[in-house]
Protein backbone atom coordinates (compact mmCIF):
# COMPACT_ATOMS: atom_id res chain seq x y z
CA UNK A 1 0.00 0.00 0.00
CA UNK A 2 2.56 2.44 0.77
CA UNK A 3 5.30 1.19 -1.47
CA UNK A 4 5.42 4.50 -3.09
CA UNK A 5 6.58 6.65 0.37
CA UNK A 6 9.99 6.60 1.91
CA UNK A 7 11.28 7.84 4.79
CA UNK A 8 14.69 9.83 4.80
CA UNK A 9 17.07 10.24 8.01
CA UNK A 10 19.69 12.86 7.26
CA UNK A 11 22.64 12.74 9.68
CA UNK A 12 20.96 10.76 12.39
CA UNK A 13 23.63 11.10 15.55
CA UNK A 14 21.79 8.10 17.45
CA UNK A 15 21.28 4.52 16.33
CA UNK A 16 18.84 4.46 18.64
CA UNK A 17 16.49 6.38 16.63
CA UNK A 18 17.32 4.77 13.28
CA UNK A 19 15.51 1.96 15.10
CA UNK A 20 12.79 3.85 16.63
CA UNK A 21 11.91 5.30 13.29
CA UNK A 22 12.45 1.93 11.90
CA UNK A 23 9.87 0.19 14.40
CA UNK A 24 7.35 3.13 13.82
CA UNK A 25 7.37 2.44 10.08
CA UNK A 26 7.01 -1.34 10.82
CA UNK A 27 3.91 -0.66 12.71
CA UNK A 28 2.20 1.30 10.30
CA UNK A 29 3.27 -0.65 7.08
CA UNK A 30 5.88 1.62 5.85
CA UNK A 31 9.17 -0.31 4.09
CA UNK A 32 11.30 1.85 1.98
CA UNK A 33 13.96 4.05 4.66
CA UNK A 34 16.95 5.63 3.17
CA UNK A 35 19.56 7.42 5.60
CA UNK A 36 21.62 10.04 4.32
CA UNK A 37 25.38 9.81 5.91
CA UNK A 38 24.57 8.23 9.64
CA UNK A 39 27.07 9.39 12.31
CA UNK A 40 26.63 5.33 13.26
CA UNK A 41 25.22 2.65 11.31
CA UNK A 42 24.78 -0.70 11.26
CA UNK A 43 24.86 -0.24 15.29
CA UNK A 44 23.47 -2.97 17.78
CA UNK A 45 21.80 -0.13 19.77
CA UNK A 46 19.66 0.72 16.25
CA UNK A 47 18.84 -3.47 16.10
CA UNK A 48 17.65 -3.17 19.65
CA UNK A 49 15.35 0.11 19.47
CA UNK A 50 13.87 -1.81 16.28
CA UNK A 51 12.14 -4.27 18.34
CA UNK A 52 11.68 -7.02 15.30
CA UNK A 53 12.19 -4.11 12.80
CA UNK A 54 15.87 -5.71 11.98
CA UNK A 55 14.13 -6.40 8.32
CA UNK A 56 13.71 -2.27 8.20
CA UNK A 57 17.13 -1.86 8.79
CA UNK A 58 18.49 -5.01 6.53
CA UNK A 59 16.87 -2.91 3.84
CA UNK A 60 17.29 0.15 4.42
CA UNK A 61 19.72 2.05 2.04
CA UNK A 62 22.55 4.59 3.23
CA UNK A 63 23.51 7.35 0.68
CA UNK A 64 25.67 10.52 0.84
CA UNK A 65 23.54 13.38 -0.05
CA UNK A 66 19.21 13.69 -0.10
CA UNK A 67 19.64 14.75 -3.27
CA UNK A 68 20.41 11.21 -4.25
CA UNK A 69 18.01 9.80 -1.72
CA UNK A 70 15.28 12.16 -3.50
CA UNK A 71 16.45 11.69 -6.85
CA UNK A 72 13.55 9.61 -8.10
CA UNK A 73 10.90 11.40 -5.86
CA UNK A 74 7.99 13.43 -7.60
CA UNK A 75 6.99 14.76 -4.48
CA UNK A 76 9.66 15.90 -1.45
CA UNK A 77 8.11 16.46 1.97
CA UNK A 78 9.90 17.99 4.75
CA UNK A 79 9.88 18.21 8.15
CA UNK A 80 10.54 21.39 9.91
CA UNK A 81 10.17 21.93 14.18
CA UNK A 82 9.77 25.53 13.69
CA UNK A 83 7.99 27.68 11.20
CA UNK A 84 11.05 29.79 9.61
CA UNK A 85 11.17 32.55 8.65
CA UNK A 86 10.95 31.35 5.27
CA UNK A 87 7.66 31.59 3.45
CA UNK A 88 6.90 27.88 2.58
CA UNK A 89 4.38 25.64 2.15
CA UNK A 90 3.50 24.76 5.33
CA UNK A 91 1.14 21.63 6.30
CA UNK A 92 0.56 19.91 9.18
CA UNK A 93 1.13 16.06 9.18
CA UNK A 94 -2.92 15.18 8.52
CA UNK A 95 -2.56 17.27 5.49
CA UNK A 96 0.72 15.82 4.16
CA UNK A 97 -1.12 12.56 4.28
CA UNK A 98 -4.01 13.77 2.31
CA UNK A 99 -1.43 15.65 -0.25
CA UNK A 100 0.16 11.97 -0.10
CA UNK A 101 -2.76 10.17 -0.80
CA UNK A 102 -4.87 12.37 -3.39
CA UNK A 103 -2.26 11.48 -5.93
CA UNK A 104 -0.01 8.34 -7.26
CA UNK A 105 3.25 10.15 -6.75
CA UNK A 106 6.78 8.77 -5.89
CA UNK A 107 6.81 10.67 -2.04
CA UNK A 108 9.83 10.72 0.33
CA UNK A 109 9.44 12.68 3.45
CA UNK A 110 12.24 13.84 4.99
CA UNK A 111 13.72 14.30 8.44
CA UNK A 112 16.35 16.25 9.97
CA UNK A 113 19.14 16.22 11.90
CA UNK A 114 17.85 15.74 15.99
CA UNK A 115 19.80 18.69 17.44
CA UNK A 116 18.67 21.16 14.18
CA UNK A 117 16.69 19.55 11.74
CA UNK A 118 17.13 20.61 8.26
CA UNK A 119 19.17 22.89 6.84
CA UNK A 120 17.86 25.76 4.99
CA UNK A 121 19.11 24.11 1.77
CA UNK A 122 17.90 21.57 2.80
CA UNK A 123 14.28 22.59 3.69
CA UNK A 124 14.20 24.47 -0.37
CA UNK A 125 14.74 20.61 -1.61
CA UNK A 126 11.35 20.20 -0.56
CA UNK A 127 7.69 20.44 -2.20
CA UNK A 128 6.12 20.90 1.09
CA UNK A 129 7.48 21.36 4.89
CA UNK A 130 5.42 19.76 7.50
CA UNK A 131 5.50 20.82 11.05
CA UNK A 132 3.88 18.80 13.77
CA UNK A 133 2.23 21.12 16.19
CA UNK A 134 4.25 20.97 19.02
CA UNK A 135 4.00 23.32 22.50
CA UNK A 136 5.84 26.40 21.26
CA UNK A 137 8.27 26.41 24.30
CA UNK A 138 9.53 22.90 23.88
CA UNK A 139 8.71 21.89 20.59
CA UNK A 140 11.69 19.63 19.85
CA UNK A 141 10.16 15.53 19.41
CA UNK A 142 12.13 12.86 19.23
CA UNK A 143 12.87 12.00 16.16
CA UNK A 144 11.44 8.26 16.16
CA UNK A 145 8.63 10.11 17.72
CA UNK A 146 8.28 12.14 14.90
CA UNK A 147 8.30 9.60 12.08
CA UNK A 148 5.48 7.68 14.21
CA UNK A 149 3.26 10.82 13.80
CA UNK A 150 3.65 10.95 10.36
CA UNK A 151 3.44 6.89 9.60
CA UNK A 152 0.96 7.38 11.55
CA UNK A 153 -1.60 9.72 10.20
CA UNK A 154 0.06 8.17 6.53
CA UNK A 155 -1.62 4.58 7.93
CA UNK A 156 -5.49 6.68 9.22
CA UNK A 157 -5.27 8.39 5.75
CA UNK A 158 -4.73 4.86 3.97
CA UNK A 159 -7.42 3.27 6.19
CA UNK A 160 -9.77 5.72 5.70
CA UNK A 161 -9.56 5.54 1.64
CA UNK A 162 -9.31 2.06 1.86
CA UNK A 163 -13.20 0.53 0.26
CA UNK A 164 -13.69 4.65 -0.79
CA UNK A 165 -13.32 5.18 -4.59
CA UNK A 166 -9.85 4.56 -6.41
CA UNK A 167 -8.00 7.79 -6.54
CA UNK A 168 -6.41 8.51 -9.67
CA UNK A 169 -3.54 10.71 -10.75
CA UNK A 170 -5.38 14.19 -12.13
CA UNK A 171 -2.95 15.10 -14.03
CA UNK A 172 -2.13 13.66 -17.91
CA UNK A 173 1.31 13.98 -17.77
CA UNK A 174 4.13 11.98 -14.70
CA UNK A 175 5.11 14.58 -12.48
CA UNK A 176 9.06 15.03 -12.72
CA UNK A 177 11.45 13.90 -10.12
CA UNK A 178 13.68 15.60 -8.12
CA UNK A 179 16.51 14.74 -10.45
CA UNK A 180 14.95 16.31 -13.16
CA UNK A 181 14.47 19.48 -11.49
CA UNK A 182 17.93 19.51 -10.53
CA UNK A 183 18.86 19.52 -14.13
CA UNK A 184 16.92 21.83 -15.34
CA UNK A 185 18.15 24.31 -12.21
CA UNK A 186 21.48 23.86 -13.24
CA UNK A 187 20.57 24.03 -17.28
CA UNK A 188 18.63 27.77 -15.90
CA UNK A 189 21.65 28.54 -14.12
CA UNK A 190 24.47 28.17 -16.58
CA UNK A 191 22.03 30.00 -19.23
CA UNK A 192 21.40 32.85 -16.42
CA UNK A 193 24.85 33.36 -16.35
CA UNK A 194 25.20 33.20 -19.39
CA UNK A 195 22.98 36.40 -20.13
CA UNK A 196 24.44 37.73 -17.70
CA UNK A 197 21.53 37.76 -15.38
CA UNK A 198 22.83 36.71 -11.97
CA UNK A 199 24.21 39.11 -9.48
CA UNK A 200 28.58 38.14 -9.34
CA UNK A 201 28.49 39.45 -5.87
CA UNK A 202 25.76 36.97 -5.33
CA UNK A 203 24.67 34.21 -7.66
CA UNK A 204 22.83 32.05 -5.25
CA UNK A 205 20.29 34.31 -4.33
CA UNK A 206 18.10 34.20 -7.13
CA UNK A 207 18.57 30.61 -7.79
CA UNK A 208 17.22 29.89 -4.32
CA UNK A 209 14.38 32.19 -5.75
CA UNK A 210 13.97 29.94 -8.56
CA UNK A 211 14.26 26.64 -6.89
CA UNK A 212 11.38 27.52 -4.64
CA UNK A 213 8.77 29.02 -7.16
CA UNK A 214 9.62 25.31 -9.27
CA UNK A 215 9.48 23.37 -6.55
CA UNK A 216 6.12 24.68 -5.96
CA UNK A 217 5.14 24.50 -8.59
CA UNK A 218 5.37 20.89 -8.91
CA UNK A 219 6.28 20.81 -12.60
CA UNK A 220 4.91 17.74 -15.16
CA UNK A 221 7.74 16.16 -17.18
CA UNK A 222 6.76 18.08 -20.04
CA UNK A 223 6.82 21.61 -18.21
CA UNK A 224 10.26 20.24 -17.25
CA UNK A 225 11.30 19.62 -21.02
CA UNK A 226 9.12 22.91 -21.96
CA UNK A 227 11.59 24.76 -19.86
CA UNK A 228 14.52 23.40 -20.73
CA UNK A 229 13.60 23.74 -24.78
CA UNK A 230 13.71 27.40 -24.01
CA UNK A 231 16.89 27.42 -22.45
CA UNK A 232 18.35 26.01 -25.37
CA UNK A 233 16.27 28.38 -27.51
CA UNK A 234 18.38 31.19 -25.37
CA UNK A 235 21.59 29.36 -25.35
CA UNK A 236 21.33 29.32 -29.42
CA UNK A 237 20.24 33.17 -29.93
CA UNK A 238 23.20 34.33 -27.45
CA UNK A 239 25.86 31.77 -29.13
CA UNK A 240 25.09 33.82 -32.42
CA UNK B 1 -5.52 23.58 28.14
CA UNK B 2 -4.76 19.48 28.87
CA UNK B 3 -5.15 20.16 32.40
CA UNK B 4 -8.08 17.91 32.46
CA UNK B 5 -6.36 15.16 30.66
CA UNK B 6 -3.56 12.53 32.69
CA UNK B 7 -1.64 9.61 31.36
CA UNK B 8 -1.66 6.55 33.25
CA UNK B 9 1.27 3.97 32.84
CA UNK B 10 1.06 0.63 34.08
CA UNK B 11 4.09 -1.79 35.08
CA UNK B 12 6.12 -0.03 32.92
CA UNK B 13 9.69 -2.34 32.41
CA UNK B 14 11.91 0.18 30.62
CA UNK B 15 12.25 3.64 32.36
CA UNK B 16 13.58 4.99 28.74
CA UNK B 17 9.76 4.41 27.91
CA UNK B 18 8.92 6.80 30.93
CA UNK B 19 11.15 9.39 29.94
CA UNK B 20 10.03 8.93 26.01
CA UNK B 21 6.52 8.96 27.23
CA UNK B 22 7.31 12.33 29.21
CA UNK B 23 9.20 14.33 26.54
CA UNK B 24 5.86 13.10 24.06
CA UNK B 25 3.53 14.64 26.78
CA UNK B 26 5.54 17.71 26.98
CA UNK B 27 5.92 18.38 23.14
CA UNK B 28 2.07 18.28 22.95
CA UNK B 29 1.03 20.02 26.02
CA UNK B 30 0.43 17.78 28.26
CA UNK B 31 1.98 17.66 31.86
CA UNK B 32 0.39 15.31 34.25
CA UNK B 33 1.70 11.54 34.27
CA UNK B 34 0.67 8.96 37.08
CA UNK B 35 2.65 5.50 37.17
CA UNK B 36 1.35 2.57 38.29
CA UNK B 37 4.25 0.10 39.52
CA UNK B 38 6.76 1.28 37.12
CA UNK B 39 9.92 -1.50 37.42
CA UNK B 40 12.60 1.30 38.06
CA UNK B 41 11.55 4.89 38.74
CA UNK B 42 13.03 7.63 38.92
CA UNK B 43 16.50 6.26 36.62
CA UNK B 44 18.61 8.14 34.75
CA UNK B 45 17.93 6.59 31.75
CA UNK B 46 14.26 8.20 32.28
CA UNK B 47 16.01 11.59 32.46
CA UNK B 48 17.72 11.03 29.25
CA UNK B 49 15.40 10.07 27.52
CA UNK B 50 13.17 12.98 28.89
CA UNK B 51 15.67 15.22 26.97
CA UNK B 52 14.31 17.85 28.86
CA UNK B 53 10.68 17.10 30.28
CA UNK B 54 12.37 16.22 33.21
CA UNK B 55 9.55 18.29 35.50
CA UNK B 56 6.80 15.95 34.09
CA UNK B 57 9.33 12.69 35.76
CA UNK B 58 9.75 15.06 38.89
CA UNK B 59 6.46 16.05 38.62
CA UNK B 60 4.65 12.25 38.32
CA UNK B 61 2.57 10.40 40.89
CA UNK B 62 3.85 7.12 41.81
CA UNK B 63 0.91 4.82 42.67
CA UNK B 64 0.17 1.25 43.46
CA UNK B 65 -2.89 0.45 41.55
CA UNK B 66 -4.84 1.37 38.70
CA UNK B 67 -7.63 1.84 40.82
CA UNK B 68 -5.99 4.73 42.48
CA UNK B 69 -4.31 6.48 39.45
CA UNK B 70 -7.30 6.86 38.27
CA UNK B 71 -9.99 7.16 40.87
CA UNK B 72 -10.29 10.63 40.21
CA UNK B 73 -11.56 10.39 36.45
CA UNK B 74 -14.71 10.53 34.73
CA UNK B 75 -13.54 8.95 31.49
CA UNK B 76 -10.75 6.25 31.91
CA UNK B 77 -10.15 5.13 28.19
CA UNK B 78 -7.54 2.34 27.71
CA UNK B 79 -4.84 1.68 25.11
CA UNK B 80 -5.43 -2.05 23.29
CA UNK B 81 -3.06 -3.21 20.99
CA UNK B 82 -5.02 -5.46 19.18
CA UNK B 83 -8.90 -6.17 18.93
CA UNK B 84 -9.87 -8.14 22.26
CA UNK B 85 -12.62 -10.48 22.08
CA UNK B 86 -14.28 -8.90 24.81
CA UNK B 87 -17.14 -6.71 23.63
CA UNK B 88 -16.27 -3.21 24.55
CA UNK B 89 -16.17 0.30 22.93
CA UNK B 90 -13.57 0.86 20.75
CA UNK B 91 -12.20 3.67 19.38
CA UNK B 92 -9.46 5.11 16.76
CA UNK B 93 -7.20 7.63 18.44
CA UNK B 94 -9.02 10.44 16.58
CA UNK B 95 -12.24 9.32 17.93
CA UNK B 96 -10.64 9.15 21.16
CA UNK B 97 -9.14 12.77 21.27
CA UNK B 98 -12.94 13.76 19.63
CA UNK B 99 -14.59 12.23 22.60
CA UNK B 100 -12.31 14.00 25.31
CA UNK B 101 -12.81 17.53 23.65
CA UNK B 102 -16.70 16.90 23.52
CA UNK B 103 -17.08 17.41 27.56
CA UNK B 104 -14.95 18.54 29.91
CA UNK B 105 -14.77 15.22 32.06
CA UNK B 106 -11.79 14.55 34.11
CA UNK B 107 -9.95 12.11 32.16
CA UNK B 108 -7.13 9.31 32.32
CA UNK B 109 -5.44 7.60 29.23
CA UNK B 110 -3.86 4.24 30.01
CA UNK B 111 -1.16 2.82 28.48
CA UNK B 112 -0.12 -1.51 29.87
CA UNK B 113 2.99 -2.86 29.71
CA UNK B 114 5.84 -3.11 27.06
CA UNK B 115 5.38 -6.95 26.66
CA UNK B 116 1.30 -7.24 26.94
CA UNK B 117 -0.02 -4.22 27.54
CA UNK B 118 -3.30 -4.52 29.98
CA UNK B 119 -4.83 -7.16 31.45
CA UNK B 120 -8.32 -8.16 30.76
CA UNK B 121 -9.12 -6.77 34.21
CA UNK B 122 -8.15 -3.34 33.70
CA UNK B 123 -9.33 -2.73 30.47
CA UNK B 124 -12.61 -4.04 32.29
CA UNK B 125 -12.13 -0.36 34.03
CA UNK B 126 -12.08 1.43 31.08
CA UNK B 127 -14.90 3.43 29.22
CA UNK B 128 -13.23 3.39 26.14
CA UNK B 129 -10.52 0.96 24.67
CA UNK B 130 -8.47 3.41 21.78
CA UNK B 131 -6.98 1.00 19.61
CA UNK B 132 -3.61 2.74 17.57
CA UNK B 133 -4.23 1.50 13.88
CA UNK B 134 -1.14 -0.53 13.24
CA UNK B 135 -0.28 -3.55 10.97
CA UNK B 136 -1.77 -6.93 12.32
CA UNK B 137 1.87 -8.66 11.63
CA UNK B 138 3.40 -6.37 13.84
CA UNK B 139 1.23 -4.61 15.47
CA UNK B 140 2.76 -3.71 19.18
CA UNK B 141 4.21 0.25 19.44
CA UNK B 142 6.99 1.39 21.26
CA UNK B 143 5.32 2.44 24.36
CA UNK B 144 6.87 6.31 23.84
CA UNK B 145 5.54 6.20 20.33
CA UNK B 146 2.15 5.46 21.82
CA UNK B 147 1.96 8.21 24.15
CA UNK B 148 3.28 10.42 21.34
CA UNK B 149 0.17 8.74 19.03
CA UNK B 150 -2.28 10.01 21.61
CA UNK B 151 -0.92 13.05 22.67
CA UNK B 152 -0.42 14.53 19.12
CA UNK B 153 -4.39 13.65 18.65
CA UNK B 154 -4.96 15.34 21.50
CA UNK B 155 -3.17 18.63 20.29
CA UNK B 156 -4.54 18.37 16.87
CA UNK B 157 -8.34 18.07 18.51
CA UNK B 158 -7.50 21.10 21.10
CA UNK B 159 -5.63 23.44 18.25
CA UNK B 160 -8.75 22.54 15.93
CA UNK B 161 -11.47 23.98 18.33
CA UNK B 162 -9.53 26.58 18.86
CA UNK B 163 -10.05 27.98 15.74
CA UNK B 164 -8.31 28.62 12.68
CA UNK B 165 -5.87 26.72 10.45
CA UNK B 166 -3.57 24.32 12.82
CA UNK B 167 -0.35 25.70 10.73
CA UNK B 168 -0.07 29.10 8.52
CA UNK B 169 1.73 29.54 5.59
CA UNK B 170 3.14 32.69 5.92
CA UNK B 171 4.36 34.43 3.09
CA UNK B 172 6.17 38.04 3.72
CA UNK B 173 5.86 39.03 -0.34
CA UNK B 174 2.55 40.26 -1.57
CA UNK B 175 1.18 37.98 -4.34
CA UNK B 176 0.87 38.86 -7.81
CA UNK B 177 -1.98 40.37 -9.44
CA UNK B 178 -3.41 39.16 -12.51
CA UNK B 179 -2.85 42.02 -14.19
CA UNK B 180 0.87 41.51 -13.12
CA UNK B 181 1.27 37.80 -14.24
CA UNK B 182 -0.85 38.98 -17.55
CA UNK B 183 2.03 41.69 -18.79
CA UNK B 184 4.46 39.19 -17.52
CA UNK B 185 2.85 36.15 -19.65
CA UNK B 186 2.73 39.01 -22.61
CA UNK B 187 6.43 40.11 -21.92
CA UNK B 188 7.34 35.85 -22.48
CA UNK B 189 5.65 35.18 -25.24
CA UNK B 190 7.67 38.23 -26.87
CA UNK B 191 10.98 37.26 -26.14
CA UNK B 192 10.30 33.69 -27.02
CA UNK B 193 8.80 34.36 -30.13
CA UNK B 194 12.62 36.48 -30.20
CA UNK B 195 14.32 33.98 -29.54
CA UNK B 196 11.91 31.40 -31.81
CA UNK B 197 11.09 29.31 -29.54
CA UNK B 198 7.56 29.50 -30.74
CA UNK B 199 6.11 27.08 -32.93
CA UNK B 200 4.96 29.31 -35.98
CA UNK B 201 2.29 27.29 -36.54
CA UNK B 202 0.97 26.90 -33.26
CA UNK B 203 2.14 29.62 -31.43
CA UNK B 204 -0.44 29.69 -28.75
CA UNK B 205 -0.16 26.16 -27.19
CA UNK B 206 3.13 26.78 -25.22
CA UNK B 207 1.84 29.99 -23.76
CA UNK B 208 -1.27 28.12 -22.10
CA UNK B 209 1.38 25.64 -20.58
CA UNK B 210 3.21 28.72 -19.85
CA UNK B 211 0.23 30.18 -18.22
CA UNK B 212 -0.83 27.28 -16.41
CA UNK B 213 2.06 26.68 -14.89
CA UNK B 214 2.57 30.27 -13.27
CA UNK B 215 -1.04 30.55 -12.56
CA UNK B 216 -0.82 27.35 -10.60
CA UNK B 217 2.22 28.58 -9.05
CA UNK B 218 0.73 31.75 -7.56
CA UNK B 219 3.35 33.64 -8.20
CA UNK B 220 4.35 36.70 -5.62
CA UNK B 221 5.47 40.27 -7.13
CA UNK B 222 8.98 39.69 -6.31
CA UNK B 223 9.30 36.47 -8.63
CA UNK B 224 7.40 38.17 -11.17
CA UNK B 225 9.55 41.01 -10.61
CA UNK B 226 12.84 38.52 -11.29
CA UNK B 227 11.25 36.83 -14.07
CA UNK B 228 10.58 40.01 -16.24
CA UNK B 229 14.45 40.85 -15.33
CA UNK B 230 15.06 37.10 -16.45
CA UNK B 231 13.86 37.92 -19.83
CA UNK B 232 15.10 41.60 -20.29
CA UNK B 233 18.16 40.40 -19.91
CA UNK B 234 17.26 37.58 -22.52
CA UNK B 235 15.89 40.57 -24.99
CA UNK B 236 19.42 42.67 -24.49
CA UNK B 237 21.33 39.76 -25.07
CA UNK B 238 19.50 39.02 -28.19
CA UNK B 239 19.62 42.31 -29.15
CA UNK B 240 23.67 42.74 -29.77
Amino acid sequence: MHQNIKIVLVNTSHPGNIGGAARAMKNMGLADLVLVEPKQFPDPEADSRASGATDILENATVVATLEEAVADCQLVIGTSARERHIPVTLVDPRQAAELVFSDTLKTAFVFGREDRGLTNEELQRCHYHVHIPSVEEFSSLNLGAAVQVIAYELRMQALSLKGGPIVESKWDVPAATAEQLDYMLEHLEKVLGDIEFLDPKAPRQVMTRFRRLYQRSQLDQQEVGMLRGMLTAIEKQTAK
